[in-house]
């Protein structure tokens, strides 16, 4: 099967409805998947460790009969350390500066985030605290889409943010480990390893069992089950975004090497057939010079297959007016990933309003970051960058605010907090208030 | 019928567990409404204005035979500054005040999230953009539960964030508009006022209408058909967080007015029979003069009928072991407003890890937060102080990662790259990379 990349033009008449039809994406909710979902959670919240062992067992395929207790599925540090010290040495390496890169951002993200106190000039005092959360549980996919990288993106932020206790989960199919998922586990501070998965998993975290404490926050992709289970224990625990299929979004002037923009296109294509590649140019000539690169470069894929299905479905090659409308375009689009592969790149970024991640000039490809520039991988998918952020250490955060009144300040603001009460018909408000002025 | 608030000791072996039954609140999702709103939401997707007008002109009895035109539900700005005219001055001049007093505080928390940036040895610049979101919907109750202090919790965080577009919808039963939400309208700095509610006005909103632009976030408290509307439209547009019912903790050294504290637990019992008021003391004799003044105060108020539900079901007196074990207890229950009434309040309020509000010493009774002190009422309720904020600026801001990769690091993070994107099997990864080697 040959690529068929839909070619776009900007002036043509239907073009943002063209546009709006590409970009469109739902989510299906399926019946049978909500209903399975509904009734492993509640086995797990009322039934505890017997029902997520069954559950394990049977779903993951647990060789040998199967595991006879939660002990089984406890991954001791030992076994993460010597997962770590089994990698090839390029590997570990590259894990370990991937890491320390995260780190880095993360620390940054963390200093910007102090809370504030300040005073009146009545004494009265207002602030506001930030404060870690005590417990989080990081659902880390088994199998094919097994990604060390995500278990840094998603640990390292919770440990910089101050979380004492980071709990990992991963479903081992057929009891077999991947040891490079373990490897990140060990050097991304996460605190317990866990060999369970599934919506039997999201369950264990969010009301706890036996052996499980409940945790205050899953974080962490997965299968369309254990995206339906976070959906449910969201209230119960807080949960990260939902994620659609991964996106990117290429601006470029035409002067980058139409080598390197095929491949970033497949570096997005490659993840799956629904996630979505395009590029925005203002030059024909440049198009026509990167879809030939994407003839000439695709057969040398491993994954052609899946990126002629993904380019073919949801990518396009957009001639556009101008660089100011291809920046008005992305906005409209608020990419996952923005690249802007252009001289200057700065004139064109101060120009976007929503992305989850902008990659300024030839030389930042997409690939970089999702492995160790340091900003975090897990980005706003479907155009939700237009209200929500990267990942990050503030997820793993709370506030608090503070008010502490003097008795002067009670007399003053006790008034106007009585006015207003009554006028909302709550007495009990304006009495409250009332009580601390003074009488005389 | 008399108030009878349940007397707990946490000394008592079965006490955590009488807590938590006491705590425990779970929204029952109802068939009947969750099958309208599904209905309701798709009709307005698809009829847009047609469906909104019809849906409106039913379910708000609008008089006179209905409306004609979405354009009937437009108020114009002339008419919420002479809503704003109208009111006594009293009530016009404490809406001023708190709606400034907010703003400054809201001001406070928008200077602690600037962004940064910062270039590595190489030259490579890494960094984080925050940026407002462009438009927002700010949901307000009609009838009994219009709260003008909520028009201004809600509207004047996102202005401050930079926010173009508020867009206000409040529904008029019978066609009555509340004069005092109009006015509080007029000074928090909403752009845009349609007298329009349910979950139709909730759908409007996320998807747009032919009179209404599409937003990208909704705010605000609304009936079970608004919330089971906000949770459905949840990724298309983002909302807050679900509210459930209000709750106080008090912590007393037992050293304030009794009838001060009996009053601030009638000011959360008074909202609703659902509402949730606790107080821990050390000092059993305190207690009983808590509980004395309970029953001296309870006939002069308005509410006492909610009141007495409230506190009869799901209120509670608990004599504590000392302060140090309160503030545990109060880490575990993750109130929505946390009063701390004792000398030196500090050194508890220092021990405290979870709460939505502090309210630091006998003069800051939650009714002054509720109005006037600026920090936010808009507060999560339920336990979920553990992992969530009060509504803030940052709500209405998000954030975006700025990677520019120089040449130079393009050559070291390339080969870190390509390492574990041939470790994950993603090679168009690594090729993406390898491409910006240079050869030589």
């Amino acid at each position: 099967m040959a690529v068929r990349i839909r070619k776009l033009d900007s002036t043509a008449p239907d073009f943002r409805q063209t546009l709006d039809a590409l970009l469109a994406f739902e989510a299906e909710t399926d019946d049978a998947i909500e209903a399975s979902v509904a009734k492993i959670l509640a086995e797990v919240k009322h039934r505890g460790d017997v029902a997520v062992l069954e559950y394990t067992n049977r779903f993951d395929r647990i060789p040998n009969g199967g595991a006879t207790s939660m002990a089984a599925f406890d991954v001791k540090q030992a076994e993460l350390d010597a997962a770590l010290a089994a990698l090839p040495e390029a590997q570990r390496a590259a894990l370990r500066t991937a890491a320390g890169r995260i780190r880095v951002f993360h620390e940054r993200q963390k200093q910007e985030l102090n809370g504030f106190t300040f005073t009146e000039p009545d004494g009265t005092v207002l602030g506001q605290r930030v404060t870690p959360l005590d417990r989080v549980g990081i659902y880390v996919p088994g199998g094919k889409a097994a990604y060390p990288s995500s278990v840094l993106m998603n640990a390292i932020p919770a440990q910089v943010a101050g979380v004492q206790e980071i709990v990992m989960v991963v479903p081992t199919p057929d009891g077999v480990k991947n040891q490079m998922v373990l490897a990140a586990a060990a050097i991304a501070g996460v605190t317990r390893v866990i060999t369970i998965g599934g919506a039997q998993a999201v369950g264990a975290l969010a009301y706890g069992t036996e052996t499980i404490p409940a945790v205050d926050k899953i974080v962490g992709p997965g299968n369309a089950y254990v995206a339906a289970a976070k959906r449910r224990v969201f209230g119960t625990v807080g949960i990260d975004m939902i994620a659609g299929p991964s996106e990117i979004l290429v601006l470029c002037d035409g002067t980058t090497d139409p080598d390197w923009v095929a491949m970033d296109l497949f570096s997005q294509a490659e993840h799956d057939e629904l996630a979505q590649a395009i590029l925005l140019c203002p030059d024909a000539d440049y198009i026509a010079r990167v879809e030939a690169s994407i003839h000439k470069l695709l057969p040398t894929m491993p994954r052609a297959a899946t990126i002629t299905t993904s380019l073919s479905d949801r990518g396009a090659l957009v001639k556009v007016r101008d660089m100011v409308e291809a920046c008005d375009i992305a906005n409209a689009i608020a990419a996952e990933h923005l690249e802007i592969s252009a001289e200057e790149p700065l004139q064109w970024a101060d120009r976007i309003r929503h992305a989850g991640a902008m990659f300024l000039g030839r030389f930042s490809s997409e690939s970089l970051g999702d492995y160790c520039c340091g900003p975090n991988h897990v980005l706003p998918t479907s155009r939700t960058a237009r209200f929500s952020s990267p990942l990050g250490v503030y997820d793993f955060q709370k506030r608090s605010s503070v008010i502490q009144v003097s008795e002067q300040g009670a007399q003053t603001l006790g008034k106007v907090a009585a006015e207003l009460a009554y006028g909302e018909g709550l007495q009990a408000h304006a009495r409250s208030a009332e009580l601390r002025l003074k009488t005389s």
